[in-house]
């Protein structure tokens, strides 16, 4: 099948991503932890059935429109983990009258504006700020958390579910006991605001969820739910934070190798900007598009056996719109032929995937994601 | 209109955008260069059309794929302006077939290839390095250049159109004099490579393109082409260039603001790296992913009226898959409600553009992108 692919095309190793999905299924399992794993990674309902198979019935998106293909796709209990938009309050009525519907919601007139127009009942989330600075209210003033969850309580049709949190911060930890030690302080955190509320006779669930902190932590600490996302597939950024091995890794990019340039030791690939992401992945003290690796002459090899090795030194360096220019060490850059093929990892995989809306699999189907689904 | 919009949608301006294409195309048509706009930034067959009226017959793209889309919507001349992809030979020589086709080598392989494959005439242009360390042959080695011309004009099929180059190192100028210095460097680089060719009984042609040396030189050069694209909308990257002024951008992202947090004058939007890109404009020594403007209440103002102005302080500062968080000054922020829209001029339009696929324009009509028409 490499011999047809004449694009930038994502190649999806179905066995290890199930057993990316399995590992962190039993882990939640063994625990007694909710596993609502985040699906805005892999975007599909084909791969959503992995999950299925798996035992997951109650999953994470991170927009309507994301709820509202899943729930199409027969998925019905979603979390929008994602600060209520009150522009889609139409689709948000909709989804709660079919599914069991979870929202985030971190002000009082979000909660206000719900208790007016919501028509069928939904779980309300509130969404907390461990000091990631991005969303939600700061776990620190448990005051402010209680004033919104008796709002919530007093609100039509709204229940308090729990309070929410997504350890962004976990992504500036600069090694895998730092991962760890940021886990549990945000576990530890989320209790602090849990143990405020219960005094009060709000008793809620808690809800954690990235990819670093729930791959290492072998202990999930006191959480009701995870909602891990990367891991079906991780990418180099895990990689390079030592999240996962290099034997996880479920996606790469395929790109054609159009021009070689001996003087600086650089190939152009047909790859760039719309399909790997501006994202980028530190190596060495440098910012990088994508890690490129080797590809096992079958790439229908099985997990067990050796589906990528890394080309030391071979990094995607600079992207314009379709152009990639990769740095490749002397052996592998008089190795690679215009015309052949050059396997990139990217950078931070979920950006790839939307931009890419489909896999090519290891067994030899095509799976569109939303962004390509009729 | 504006009350409608519920998720990033891209708002154009059709009014600036065909003053801009109006522009350049007088610009070109005045020094007597062909003007040959890269198609890359809009993506769009519609907006094609009105570059058809402003008298354009001959386009650029960046891909195979872009090509077939706008020769299928009428377009029959067209240079693919990225290094011949050999695994797209069958559609490289479908299209050969139907329409005027140049394609850019750099590489004798590749000229073989071609000349071994083909089965209809092709314009070979030969991509020329003007320094900016992307792709093509740099231009300081002529006879390198020359090798190449010969091994095309000896190939079957293939005829020597040109040399071609796009001074991406423009986009590290420092000042609008330094981009002015920069693009007529480019040229003198161009001629001094066709001038070479030309002794040895090689006439060529010298396309070149960038929309900032486009836009600022008063004098276009000895240049017989040029390939400009982003001029189309233009983009915070241009506007901080001092390519364009802020009447010129015709198109921004309406995001819904989903949060606020007074502690740190930042909001949350509906609108993150899916939408914007990860793209960055550098402003005052910081990488932001766009700029915040206000908007005019009825944004079908014409551009003679005030369709945008600028949020002085105002960011996007971090971006998630579809979290923007924006920094906002006091007063602005103040004003600012959840649930209101808030206005986004990218940092790079071709990116937003190619990630959002469709365009709501200010004549009230929606406009898609090939990555969205079916």
């Amino acid at each position: 099948m490499s011999s047809d692919i004449d694009h930038p095309t994502l190649l999806l190793n179905v066995e290890r991503t199930k057993r990316n999905i399995q590992r962190m299924a039993e882990k939640a399992q063994r625990q007694g932890v909710r596993f609502r794993p985040h699906f805005k990674t892999h975007q599909s309902a084909a791969i959503g059935d992995w999950f299925r198979e798996a035992g997951v019935s109650a999953i994470t998106v991170s927009s309507v429109e994301m709820a509202l293909y899943f729930a199409r796709h027969g998925w019905d209990d979603i979390t929008i983990a994602f600060p209520v938009n009150l522009r889609q309050l139409p689709a948000i009525t909709d989804l709660a009258q079919s599914i069991h519907l979870g929202v985030l919601v971190e002000s009082i007139d979000t909660v206000d504006f719900l208790s007016e127009h919501l028509s069928a009942l939904v779980d309300v989330w509130v969404e907390i700020d461990d000091g990631s600075n991005r969303s939600g209210l700061i776990w620190d003033r448990p005051e402010t958390v209680l004033k919104l969850t008796q709002a919530i309580q007093a609100g039509n049709l709204l229940g308090i579910r729990g309070i929410l949190t997504h350890a962004g911060r976990i992504y500036r930890a600069a090694s895998p006991a730092e991962i760890k030690r940021i886990y549990h302080e945000t576990v530890h955190r989320m209790n602090i605001v849990r143990q405020f509320l219960t005094g009060q006779r709000f008793p809620v669930e808690v809800s954690v969820g990235d990819t670093p902190g729930c791959t290492l932590s072998t202990d999930l600490g006191r959480v009701d739910e995870i909602r891990p996302g990367n891991f079906v597939f991780y990418d180099a950024m895990q990689l390079e934070m030592e999240v996962c091995k290099l034997e996880d890794i479920a996606a790469v990019v395929a790109c054609p190798v159009v021009a070689k340039y001996p003087l600086r030791n650089e190939v152009v690939i047909y790859g760039g900007a719309v399909h790997l992401s501006k994202d980028t992945v530190k190596v060495e003290g440098q910012n990088w598009f994508g890690l490129v690796v080797k590809k096992g002459k079958d790439y229908k090899d099985t997990p067990s056996r050796r589906w990528l090795s890394l080309v030391n030194g071979g990094f995607v360096s600079r992207l314009s719109q379709e152009h990639g220019v990769v740095r490749l060490p002397g052996p592998a850059f008089n190795r690679v032929k215009v015309g052949e093929l050059l396997y990139v990892i990217p950078a931070h995989v979920c950006l790839t995937v939307s931009a890419l809306g489909e896999y090519h699999t290891t067994d030899d189907q095509i799976i569109r994601t939303m962004n390509k689904e009729a």
